[in-house]
């Protein structure tokens, strides 16, 4: 009671869960996917989801997804601020490839320290947010990482309060269904997404990516990965958790 | 030696899929857990569990755990083979604290390389692996990383085949219910991993962290870590899912 004192005094409010769902699935008839994604604790608490679509597919596209991954989300582990992250992960992979090669990296950090969801794009790919009863696409224009000399991310920040939702995939889900004349909409997935709960992310991701399978006729055309993170009031749940389920 | 004669024989087979679990919580009345958990893929496929205890608790022993597990995991992504990367990690941490810190230092690998399960212990806690119908427990002395000179991790490398379960955890729960006189017991443990599948690892987590939670009256004296792993069949699922909670 003392410490929920202290709690709401300092401006943290209620009690709180962010919930973090992945959904992750290759090319059809290509084994390994170039996409990459990881979830890293924050140091000063919180954490960072990180999603990669490396540049074409299969075994190349998985090599440079994971140079690009794991080199952001050591950053982000190391304290680095995420606009640092993005600038600093796209000139290595300019350095290293000499510009030859590009990938997207989008970050959604739900960070305890600063009390708010940082959010940031460097994909073509838009990130949907769900506050009160409406959800705002973030699309704004932006370079992927590692073709051009000097990039840098577009970055949002928005207060971390119940009932956030946020929602970003790889260009596998944009353009899901497209060659067969029905690409999912950007108005299904708001219209998904005002209809879920932050206590639902899981099913919210479980939904979409289905539906982004099935437009594709369960063969997908490109890697497929889907991020969806919430943030809900948590009953004074004390335990955190993690389940992650990797097909071989 | 006897499991390196079953992975010789059976080499790369069927669909398989690996599953992990996490659960976490924080010493009582005490905010912030000293123990880090983390779960990265290796970039030649698979993936690498990680688990941290810090000296201490609090906020002094999170610092700890999230420099040793951000050093670890990236040297994970980096592709170093564990035993470097735990050898590294001591050096690095010894290097920095001019060995006045210790952690203890536990990672579980699914290397779809070596089709092997690697487990690298710098901890005096236990590993169980159940293979078949028998429950070894991986319990060799060993020192934990950051205080000595010269430190290296126990190894032990058994074949990745279905059915094959690992449980470790941190010394909250290894010394759960001890000052109430009613300590955890191994054998406990080893029936509750004797009678669960692989395909159930979530649930075994849940179960023995819970029991754990309980035999400290619901009042943990210590932060608790829970890690388990499973291989199990996978019915040709090709979808790979992550899901986490983290309570704020």
């Amino acid at each position: 009671m003392f410490w929920r004192h202290i709690l709401m005094r300092k401006g943290a409010c209620c009690p709180m869960q962010i919930e973090v769902a992945v959904n992750k699935t290759s090319k059809y008839a290509v084994g390994e996917s170039g996409d990459s994604a990881e979830v890293v604790e924050r140091p000063k608490g919180g954490v960072t989801a990180l999603m990669v679509d490396g540049q074409g597919s299969g075994r190349s596209a998985k090599i440079i997804s994971n140079l690009v991954v794991s080199k952001a989300m050591s950053l982000v582990a190391d304290g680095t601020r995420d606009g640092a992250v993005a600038r600093a992960t796209h000139d290595y992979l300019f350095a290293l490839r000499d510009g030859k090669v590009s990938a997207t990296l989008t970050m959604l950090s739900a960070d305890l320290n600063s009390r708010t969801i940082v959010i940031s794009r460097n994909s073509h790919c838009p990130v949907l947010v769900k506050q009160g009863d409406r959800v705002h696409v973030l699309a704004d224009k932006v370079n992927p990482i590692g073709f051009h000399q000097f990039v840098k991310p577009v970055i949002h920040e928005i207060s971390m309060e119940e009932e956030t939702i946020l929602l970003t995939f790889t260009d596998g889900i944009l353009h899901a269904g497209r060659k067969y004349g029905r690409q999912l909409e950007m108005e299904t997935l708001t219209k998904m997404l005002l209809e879920a709960t932050a206590a639902d992310v899981r099913q919210l991701a479980g939904q979409v990516f289905s539906l982004a399978v099935e437009r594709e006729e369960n063969r997908p055309g490109d890697d497929m990965t889907l991020l969806a993170l919430g943030v809900n009031g948590n009953n004074n749940e004390r335990t955190g958790r993690l389940h992650l389920t990797y097909p071989v």
